[in-house]
């Protein structure tokens, strides 16, 4: 069924919605006609399941028919924090995170990055693009927000203010992750740190660790940068039964 | 560390190793000089330990220092069974699976395919390609077969000859991953099977049932077709203890 992100403002509360601008073209180009089923999502979690009253290339009425928790919503927070890794990893990173089903993704320039974007506050619109794109196709019930940290400082800062702060580091003293999840169960949410190409200097480590986060092992296979944060959010969401 | 895959008859059993061919060129391009460690994989799960003594463009010849067990191999066997998506779709299930660890792949046309290969025989090479490079990349100790299956009667005879058949399936009565995996500890190999753009008909559904395969849900987001399997097989991993 096709699916719309839409303001609250938009849903009075009463019985009609009004679709204006690219979604009710995208109305049109999807030929949905008077009669048919639409699901506009208020990006808190709702779902207002509607049908389609008529729609021309500006507008689209719509009849709400019921509203209902979005059942595409994990059970637990989690932010997603990629040290910046070059082109078109980090779209990827966006697209599979939110498919995942993280809450929000935040990147930041870490030792070893290699990308140095003049302005990065510039590729956030694009960058939210992506994660609305990817939302939409895979019936979230929000808009995982993509935001960047000025610093390190910054990105530990906000990990460690989440139920269960992780760094995933590819050598020396780890815990394992599944120890890690079997221990603290029942968190509302969780952060999942990861390095840029290089992955993270020895220093990064020693500060996250003294900051709170659990360092943590995703086994002796070595992922690209672009596979671990997916690969982190994918064990995190089937530990605590949002894989299922 | 650099790392190469080499057949097992180059290796002796003595002291010596030599790479030639492609590889050589390689080590050369990589700038080792005598004395730098290099490890070659015996793709049957071996690594061995090497120091390089001296190198051109057509040879290099290296010392083995140890035989150590390869830990980038996990302990269970998965195969992913894919319904043929379109264009690089492909591609990424087969990086992504080799880095999560699958132990072979195969695809197959299923009733939705839209990719309709006259040969698929002849990509076969190019896809092998991608695992090889995949499994160098991320420390695998054995290349993943990327193969081709003619129909889906033998994508469910392969499926139903490991531990654990995995079919996963976004719509109607499933099993929770999380709860399969759970009631199947101790297994040794599975297979997952995953459709392709538009998913799997019911027909296809209830013969997976019927063959044995465990019908299973991941969640309440629709995943794209070459996420799934990349996330079936983590959390395999995660629940077998191969991602610590």
């Amino acid at each position: 069924m096709a699916r719309f992100f839409m303001a609250g403002t938009n849903l009075l509360g009463g019985p009609t919605a009004i679709i204006r601008g690219r979604d009710a073209e995208h109305i049109q180009v999807l030929r949905i006609r008077p009669g048919e089923d639409v699901t506009i999502c208020d990006t808190e979690g709702k779902d207002y399941k509607c049908r389609l009253v008529r729609a021309d290339k500006e507008e689209a009425e719509l009849e709400v028919v019921e509203v209902v928790p979005c059942k595409g919503e994990p059970s637990v927070s989690v932010t997603v924090l990629c040290g910046l890794p070059k082109g078109d990893r980090v779209d990827y990173i966006i697209q599979k995170s939110v498919e995942a089903g993280a809450h929000d993704i935040v990147f930041f320039r870490s030792a070893r990055s290699i990308a140095r974007p003049d302005d990065p506050y510039k590729k956030l619109e694009r960058w939210n693009r992506i994660s609305e794109e990817a939302a939409k196709q895979s019936g979230r019930g929000i808009i995982p927000k993509v935001n960047w940290a000025e610093d390190f400082g910054e990105v530990l800062n906000i990990a460690v203010r989440t139920d269960l702060p992780l760094f995933m580091y590819e050598t020396g003293e780890r815990e394992a992750l599944k120890d890690v999840l079997e221990a603290n169960t029942g968190i509302l949410s969780a952060a999942v740190i990861t390095g840029p190409e290089g992955g993270f200097e020895p220093f990064e480590t020693d500060l996250a660790r003294i900051s709170g986060a659990h360092v943590c092992s995703m086994g002796d296979r070595i992922l690209r940068c672009e596979t671990a944060p997916v690969i982190a959010v994918s064990a995190l969401m089937y530990a605590t039964g949002n894989l299922s």
